[in-house]
C-alpha cells in the first residue's frame, strides 16, 4: 500500500500515473485541502506538515511514502528520510531533472513551481535552469478554474520569459500543473518537451518495486519485415530508450 | 508475453502504453514496415496480412495478440478471433469508443483514421460521429516529419471540418496519431478531448490480465483535511472514476 499526501488535488496527478505503473497497487491518498496551499508557506511550516501528513499515513499502514506535491518535497524531502529512516519515501524533483537532461536536445532547461519551490533552489542544484514562479496556478487548479479566460492570460504572462529563453524542456515543477498541461503546451509549442513530474515518479516507484520483488524487468523484442533507419530513430524517440531490431522475413518475401 | 502488430511504427504508442501498465510484461513486437501502409489496401489484403502477422507471432510464444492497428482491428478483428479461437485476441477500436462515449458531454463524437478504417465503418456502427480520413498521417509519421509545417498544414486541413463541426471529443483512430498528439492538439484547442487508442485498449489489456489471475484491484482511499466540492469533482474527472471522499481531522485542526 503506497500513501500519497499533497497539498490538494495536485498529488492526484502522482495517485493516477501510479494506478497506471502498477494497478494492483493500493493507494492511500491524503489532500491537505484545510492548509493548502503549501507553495508560499515558510519551508519550516511545510516540513512540519509533510511530517505530520506521514504519521498519518503510516498509521494508515502505509509502506511506502510518496510526497506528492513538489514543494514539500523540495523543502521536507530529507527531513522525511531522516525522520523515517525504515520507510521508503519518494519524491517528485529528482526523477523529473534525470528526465529532463535525459531528454533536452540543446542543454535549456526551464522549471516552473511554487515561490517556495522555486526559492528553496531543490532544482538549481542540479544543473543551470530557467526558473519561473508562478504562484497563481495552484489556486486556480484547486478553484477548478483549467479553462478560464484569466487562467490562459495569467499562464501566458508566466511562460513567455521561458519561451524567449529558447528553452526545449520544461519541468511542470508542481503536481498541480499537469492539470494544466494541454494549456501550458499549446503556448510553449509542440518543440517544447514537458516533463510532467508525476509520470517519473511513477516511472520510479515501478523500477523500485520491481527491483524490491527481485522481479526482472523484461526484454522486450522488436522485429520488423524490413529495416528503416528511421524507424530505429522514431521508436527510441518515442520509447525512450534503445532498442534492438531484428529483420525477419515473412511468407510475403517470397511472392 | 504480449505479441503485438502494426503496420510500421504506430502499434509502439500501444506497446509503450502496454510497458506502463504492465511493467513487468514482455512485449514483442512486429512493424510490417516492408508493407507499410495498411491503411489503403483492400481489407482482404490487410485481413490476410493480419493473420500472417499473428501467425509469426505466435511461433514466437505470444500469449495474447494486440492488433496495434486501426486498419487491421477494423477489418480483421473478427476473423482474426474466428482464425485463433484459443488466443486472447485484443482490438484498438472497442476500447477507444467506450472512453469517448464516456467523456463527450455534448454527445458530438468525431473520428479520424486511415481510407481503409474510416470506410470500414467499424467506428460509426456504434454511434453516430463525425468521420474524416487523414490518409497523409502514416506516411507522414513513418517518414519522421513529426513537426513539418508540411505535417501542420495538412493537419489543418484534415482536422478544422471537425472542428468547425463542434464535436468536445476526438477519438485517435490510428496508433500512428499520438506522435501527432501535440499538433492535433494544438489545432483542437483545449476544449475538444483526444481519446488515444493506445491508452485505452492498455487499460483493458491490465484489466483483463488482473481478472485472469484473479487479482482484485484495489480499491483505493481518499483522504482530504477539508472536504470541498469542487475537490471531489475535480478529482473524479480527472482520474475518470467515482471516490468516495472521507475528511480527516488531523493535528492542526486543534491548534
Amino acid at each position: 500500500m503506497i500513501g500519497i499526501f499533497d497539498s490538494g488535488l495536485g498529488g492526484l496527478t502522482v495517485a493516477k500515473e501510479i494506478m497506471r505503473a502498477l494497478p494492483g497497487q493500493k493507494i492511500l491518498y491524503f489532500g491537505d485541502t484545510a492548509r493548502t496551499p503549501y507553495g508560499n508557506k515558510s519551508p519550516e511550516v511545510v516540513a512540519q506538515y509533510a511530517i505530520e501528513n506521514t504519521k498519518f499515513l503510516l498509521r494508515k499502514k502505509a509502506k511506502a511514502i510518496v510526497v506528492g506535491c513538489n514543494t514539500a518535497s523540495a523543502v521536507a524531502g530529507l527531513k522525511l528520510r531522516k525522520e523515517f529512516p525504515k520507510v521508503p519515501i519518494f519524491e517528485v524533483i529528482t526523477p523529473a531533472v534525470r528526465e529532463a537532461l535525459r531528454v533536452t536536445r540543446n542543454g535549456k532547461i526551464g522549471v516552473i513551481g511554487t515561490r517556495t519551490t522555486i526559492g528553496s533552489g531543490a532544482y538549481q542544484k542540479w544543473c543551470k535552469m530557467h526558473t519561473r514562479e508562478c504562484p497563481l496556478f495552484v489556486p486556480l487548479v484547486e478553484a477548478g478554474h483549467l479553462n478560464h479566460p484569466t487562467t490562459h492570460e495569467i499562464a501566458r504572462h508566466y511562460l513567455e520569459p521561458l519561451k524567449r529563453a529558447g528553452i526545449d524542456t520544461l519541468i511542470l515543477g508542481c503536481t498541480h500543473y499537469p492539470l494544466l498541461k494541454p494549456l501550458i503546451k499549446s503556448i510553449m509549442g509542440n518543440t517544447v518537451q514537458l516533463v510532467d513530474s508525476a509520470e517519473t515518479v511513477a516511472r520510479e516507484i515501478a523500477n523500485v518495486k520491481f527491483k524490491m520483488q527481485n522481479v526482472k524487468l523484461p526484454k522486450h523484442e522488436f522485429y520488423v519485415s524490413k529495416k528503416t533507419p528511421k524507424f530505429q530513430e522514431i521508436a527510441q524517440n518515442w520509447l525512450g530508450h534503445k532498442i534492438e531490431l531484428r529483420e525477419i522475413r515473412t511468407k510475403q518475401d517470397k511472392d
